[in-house]
């Protein structure tokens, strides 16, 4: 019998919005696997410390982080072999994943990868747009209304049509594009309503009037919204 | 001192998928309230239920659920005077929401008339669109990919126009509108990737294609995404 590959959702930061069975998940794994960066730094690994039991086995995935998509892919591919080594003996996986794990997420290459060979449970986290939401105190989507979400990487011609045709908007990976978009949004006559948030739900999150925002992290969101209106 | 009224997503109602934060909060709260229907039944009390401490204080908040929406915002109006009082004699308040507090909940008419008086935090909570991505086995967005969330009460020429545009979709609320979304998708020879779900994350969770659907319940979304392609 082969083990079971569980995706789990960390959330987006603090351990706190880690849900109750993630955590069950976690404490009771004989196998952890994690993206990391290639020099060891793993998000999810650091979100999840805490939880994790000794002598556990840990498998980490070593991500190049560069824009050629290859090197990443064979990343995954190894990564992949060695999980399913583990399910293979019988061994459950827990891989632990940033946020949500089939939101934006590495998760998304390895399910691909073993989804149609083992079975592969997926355990649902909070993501970084509601973090932000919650920290600005922003109303996402009531109603009838469309939430857009997108990411600050498109080009500026996509992110004008993409913003001009949206209700509320969630722009994800802002980053280094941030004066890039910052021009946009003010172009479309957006910037009042544009809020900037950072590490939402992290001991030094910030969140701050879009114009107010000189540079940004990886993890950084603007969020376009309708305001808190009483009467929404 | 005021007490602060802290807004806790519950997630999609698997209790398994409240998050440590939230269940601490519900766990050591003196007061709770939560939308109910006018019959009492709630929801959000019933994902939450086993975490009430005995001899809490309970703030049901009686919305009618009907088309008008003049009676519900006077629902709201007297919940929120009822949660105030207890904040102004120095209690905390607990409020419960299914899924996040901020995105297409009611919480938001609640934090809309008392953030401006009240300390008032939100925890964020899992939405219904990653919990139905996650039984389902589908990428929601990678990389560049936008990712539009809208509910299915919108008329018809808006659904179509906003799904044409759309590169993942994930259309909310579909209940009684489910003939015709179908047919708006049909219409855009969308069906082969349509997948729909109801109650995920719930023991009666369902999961199929689009196609085989004949009747959906409130709470059931249809995800429209690019499927699980290995190179994504």
């Amino acid at each position: 019998m082969s083990g079971t590959l569980y995706g789990v959702g960390l959330g987006p930061g603090d351990p706190g919005l880690i849900t109750l069975k993630a955590a069950r998940l976690i404490g009771g794994a004989a196998v952890i696997a994690y993206p990391a960066l290639e020099d060891g730094d793993s998000l999810a690994r650091a979100i999840a410390a805490d939880l994790i039991s000794d002598g556990v086995r840990e498998i980490a995935l070593h991500i190049p982080f560069v824009v050629d998509r290859e090197p990443a892919q064979v990343a995954y591919d190894r990564g992949a072999d060695e999980i399913a080594a583990a399910l293979q003996m019988g061994d459950d996986v827990v891989m632990l994943c940033e946020g949500d794990p089939l939101f934006y997420g590495s998760f998304m290459y390895v399910h691909a990868r073993l989804s149609g060979r083992f079975d592969v449970q997926v355990v649902p986290g909070v993501t970084s747009v509601t973090a932000c939401a919650a920290l600005a105190g922003l109303p996402l989507a009531a109603r009838n209304e469309v939430l857009t979400v997108l990411p600050g990487t498109l080009p500026d011609d996509a992110l004008r049509s993409r913003l001009e045709a949206a209700q509320s908007a969630a722009i994800m990976k802002v980053g280094r594009h941030l004066g890039r978009i910052k021009a946009v949004i003010e172009a479309l006559g957006l910037m009042e309503r544009a809020v900037y948030v950072e590490r939402a739900s992290l001991p030094n999150q910030r969140v701050m009037p879009l114009g107010e925002a000189t540079d940004a992290p990886y993890f950084s969101m603007i969020l376009l919204t309708r305001g808190n209106d009483p009467w929404l």
